[in-house]
């Protein structure tokens, strides 16, 4: 589909939490929450997610017009009821534009990136903001050491238009698959009516963020190379042809597995766990917003969005920039 | 866009709860109950929205072939992290579909009618189904009897497909609008960052629905008007060629003013509140299989879906069916 990403945005949290910091706090060393995690340091936000993705979406937006359509396309919500979206139009200070959340957790930007695709194709919007922004710290459970040293805070937005025929940028493949065989392995199984609040069932684990790491990392690391070779074999390149890949930054070794096992070469892979930890479905936007602003990807290049997310899901979107 | 709803379903949970069994929980009278909210009774779903979703669903895809994306399309998760899309698809036996949720709240199932379809004609994918399924009752705030007298719980689908030249099906038109400003006039607080559960500060009633019924009413009558002459004058068409308005079942005030104000002859407004209540994001598509189930949508008529959700957002989507 010929679209083209004409901006991207940035919230990065100024206050740090350094896997030293977080040690106490977890009973374990520093030694084992970098070697397990692969997150020296996470930030840690002071402002709510709203605030977070309005400060990325107005950086996303530069000095171009207003958006036609604001998709959120986050992990965890702001609140139930209304959906993000309308919080961060609030925060933007923008009035009367349609907006509406995509979920399905750490896939959902990579998500949004088709579904906006689709609606810019279909000619229903033509200037499309999405943002991520997530603040998995709020909700780490320090009674599972694992995933608590693999969250941190952070919040980016591109701005998604359609591409003319002079122009080479254009969505190229997506894909995606779920198995709820999977959907226990990684939960927060408070806020909605599962594990109502007033439920007195409810306990406080409930509502913190609970993952099997090891298990889905299993399942993923083989689930992502089926479909990385499928997006190969159905777009007729090779590893040699995608410049860039921006893996979900689920973990440490995750991210690595797209050299160890992907088979490409680590240049290519962007890498931001160590500095900024998994900031659940802002990881994505994040890496690329990074790589875009450090001017590593340029204009007319084959970047590869791929990861694994709650459901379990693995998904991918090939774009030229 | 040249797509076809090829099946519908619904799950109406068995138990009753009249207006007189309501009102001693609220304090108000069996009539003052009618009177404000137009809900004679409702369904009190005794399962959750995975299960009653599931049933909608296997009830919309018939005998025919396995989706090939599954939306959910709901006001209210069953859980923070996965979401809904996934527990639907382990309800219904499924495993590898790609499937993830669109929020915004009421209007979740119309605006996930205009994305199915953008993604059907960008041609990601060619039988998607769509699940709403809410179980507003266990939200209820008796300390608030006039939101509380309107909430009920049920569930529907819709399977949609390409439609071929020769079919007239199609979504012909659809629009949104959100305005933030209302953001505050219904909400359920709790559920994310905002007032999270592990925070002390978090009361009971942020768990629990909040609406200021009066004044959405003044905003939304006079949006939903302009909404409705633009898709009239944008379509030319007029009132006589719309054959069904499928309103949100906000309210009996809110389905009334598509007559009183509208202009639509009352036969033509599907009308079901007195008897299932306000069902969030599932009274739309419940409301659409209730009339097709009865014979009175036929194919080849014009069905315009409107209303307005929190946000505060209006939204409609002309179909043939």
């Amino acid at each position: 589909m010929k679209v083209k990403i004409t901006g991207v945005g940035l919230y990065l949290p100024p206050k740090i939490e350094t896997a030293e910091e977080l040690a106490s706090k977890i009973n374990k060393s520093t030694q084992w929450i970098i070697e397990k995690s692969g997150v020296n340091e996470r930030r840690v936000s002071e402002i709510d997610v709203d605030e977070m993705g309005a400060i990325a979406g107005k950086q996303a937006l530069g000095n171009g017009e207003k958006p036609d359509l604001i998709i959120n396309a986050s992990g965890v919500p702001k609140q139930t009821i209304p959906d993000t979206s309308t919080f961060y139009q609030r925060a933007l200070g923008f009035e009367g534009i349609p907006s509406f959340s995509i979920h399905c957790t750490c896939l959902s930007f990579i998500t949004a990136v088709n579904t906006a695709s689709s609606l810019i194709n279909s000619k229903t919007y033509k200037r499309i903001l999405i943002i991520s922004s997530d603040r998995g710290t709020i909700g780490r459970n320090f009674q599972e050491p694992e995933s608590s040293s693999l969250l941190g805070d952070g919040a980016a937005a591109v701005v998604l238009e359609p591409s003319n025929s002079l122009e080479e940028s254009e969505l190229i493949y997506f894909n995606m698959k779920t198995w709820p065989s999977g959907a226990n392995l990684t939960e927060v199984r408070g806020g909605g009516t599962n594990k109502h609040p007033q439920n007195p069932e409810t306990t406080i684990s409930d509502n913190l963020f609970t993952m099997d790491g090891p298990a889905i990392y299993k399942i993923a690391r083989k689930q992502v190379y089926k479909m990385m070779l499928k997006t190969l074999k159905e777009t007729g390149l090779e590893r040699k042809n995608i410049d860039w890949v921006i893996p979900h930054q689920a973990s440490g070794k995750a991210v690595d597995a797209y050299v160890s096992s992907g088979g490409f070469k680590p240049e290519k892979v962007i890498n931001i766990i160590s500095e900024y930890g998994n900031c659940v479905a802002a990881s994505v936007p994040m890496a690329l917003s990074i790589a875009v602003m450090d001017g590593k990807i340029k204009r007319g290049q084959t970047v590869l969005l791929i990861g694994t997310g709650a459901g379990l899901s693995a998904a991918c979107a090939l774009i030229k920039y």
